[in-house]
């Protein structure tokens, strides 16, 4: 193994030599080799840049040293509150994987929303001399970004803001998996979504359960595959104050009092789906028997029913890998990176139920 | 509202004086104002102390100062996987809001067990002034302390080391009271345990899933409370790899398979009392009215299953809240400061079924 402090002498390889070699973009050579999917290279251009980086000696630590040079080797991870709520935390284990192999280390502070808390954080840590910001937030949300984090290198984990390089969920494309899970399985026209802004949300950025972005993209997604499909929603059941399982089990109990019978139930995020669950418990109603049930978020929920939750989940680990990537290497995107939400295959989607 | 800053030149008020005005020890008066409720102060003594302090001017962010005097005004706590799952952040939020009161910073830093990675962190915040440390552990257990950690004041975290100050969960007890409510229901001879050490453990610091002082000390606790009614465990249901909800729901249908009728089951942790659920309703048991369940954490899944699981929950915002508080104000305590754990009832006891 290498000395970790690269003493020895040999002249750095830079990502520019590298795409020459491959004869790709300068551009093009940081997505391959930082594991990007969202560019359309081709998996030969991509193993070209690969081969061409091994054989000029070109490492994720080489590249991670650029950051490093004359500098603390520690990058900072600043949030509103990941650090001190059990949401979204694979996103700081994500960042800490990239840079350890990079020997970088990563100090956590969270804000709990405060912009004054904020600015001195960021002072604090300016005055300690770290290479780097990732600015992160536990919701999807546009953020405008303080101005201190401009003093050093920023990538935006988790939230986005124009003109900086930033690493985002594609929840839109959640919406179209969801929507297509249900339709591959044959629902079509009593699909049915669980989850609203609460009345009075004002999409500032309050933390306690809802994601404008995640809503708003999540629900165009769906709509959009439905309507790709030639249906529609039957209809939204909207929530009162949170997205928690008891909001979920009161919104479908609504639901179905008022005497709707939906085949499918696309719930917010999975906290909704499990209160969904209990309202149709109460009713008889069996999953995915009578009504099939999916969420979103790919939370430990998903396994604490029976049967298992079908669910559309949040990559936060691959989105914190991602961004500390970015970080290290320098990220020349000028729109935000989104990163693809896997679905997670439960036992909660079924054909629908014959009708009467 | 004072200055942040306490420029006002007023002298500062010691505990010291606070304890002489009430007629009590240092430490005695240090514990009343911390809300320490392990030594056996008494309640009168408590407000003695309070009301001494009020009248002195003294005040938290006055003996915050001390630690901070000339220093940097952060602290850091280090931990091997707390800021990077989704457990036991409560731990952090806690200590948040107590040196947010003191106008403290706090960086959060993970080392994911490697002993290299702590190194380089600690002397890292060292170089960088940190004013002390919250040395913390994402499982309750004994830790060797790194030497690096006693260059600056130093409280532990939900672990524990010979001679210094140390807050953990009072697991024993929290056993006791799983026994207490079940005892309470009328429960007596057929009372299960779910969970043990999975082969091969051997009791080193492992993480993903068992806690060595949680399981012994519960376990006695539980042990203790059934002796002192005059009866016992009537067996433990063993698992097999780690205490989730695979597990749990596998070594209830083996205890089931096994011909065993439990009136009531103790799991190790609420992740076991989920799958005890799921493997209860697939052999047509309901809980409560056939068997009674509770766990303990206290966690979201207790909500994610119906009826909702009663647990007796690791009060982590509370271990922070007090570890930090020690910190501000110096701990003169030799042995570990142990936090109760709460019951927080859901509606999974009953009276045990009749017996035919």
């Amino acid at each position: 193994m290498a000395s970790s402090d690269g003493q020895g002498g040999s002249r750095r390889v830079t990502l520019t030599e590298v795409a020459r070699r491959a004869g790709v973009s300068r551009s093009a050579a940081s997505f391959a080799l930082n594991g990007r999917t969202d560019l359309r290279i081709s998996e030969e251009t991509s193993a070209r840049v690969r081969r061409a980086a091994e054989e000029l000696g070109y490492s994720p630590n080489t590249t991670a040293r650029t950051l490093r040079t004359g500098k603390s080797g520690t990058v900072a991870l600043i949030s509103d509150f990941i650090g001190t709520t059990s949401f979204a935390n694979a996103m700081v284990r994500g960042a800490l994987q990239t840079l350890r192999d990079a020997d970088t280390l990563l100090y956590t502070v969270d804000t709990q929303g405060d912009p004054d808390v904020e600015a001195k954080l960021l002072q604090n840590l300016l005055d300690r001399d770290v290479d780097g910001f990732l600015y992160a937030s536990m919701f999807t949300r546009q953020v405008d970004v303080p101005p201190l984090t401009r003093n050093a290198p920023l990538v935006l984990l988790n939230c986005a803001s124009p003109d900086i390089p930033a690493v985002i969920p594609d929840e839109r494309g959640a919406g179209e998996t969801a929507a297509a899970a249900l339709l591959d399985a044959g629902h079509r026209d009593a699909i049915w979504f669980v989850g609203s802004f609460p009345p009075g949300f004002t999409g500032a950025a309050v933390w306690n359960g809802w994601s404008p972005l995640a809503l708003t993209e999540r629900l165009d997604g769906i709509q959009a595959r439905l309507a790709a499909a030639g249906t529609a929603l039957a209809g939204t059941a909207p929530i009162e104050t949170d997205w928690d399982v008891e909001n979920g089990r009161a919104a479908v109990t609504r639901l179905l009092g008022s005497g709707a019978r939906p085949s499918a139930l696309i719930c917010a995020n999975d906290a909704l789906a499990v209160g969904a669950y209990h309202a149709l418990s109460v009713a008889a109603l069996q999953v995915p028997e009578d009504v099939s049930v999916i969420g979103f978020d790919g939370s430990a929920l998903t396994q604490a029913v029976l049967p298992r939750l079908t669910s559309v989940a949040l990559p936060y680990e691959e989105l914190g890998r991602i961004a500390a990537g970015m970080l290290l290497q320098g990220d020349p995107a000028s729109r935000p990176h989104r990163v693809p939400m896997p679905l997670v295959p439960g036992a909660s989607i079924a054909s629908p139920a014959p009708r009467d």
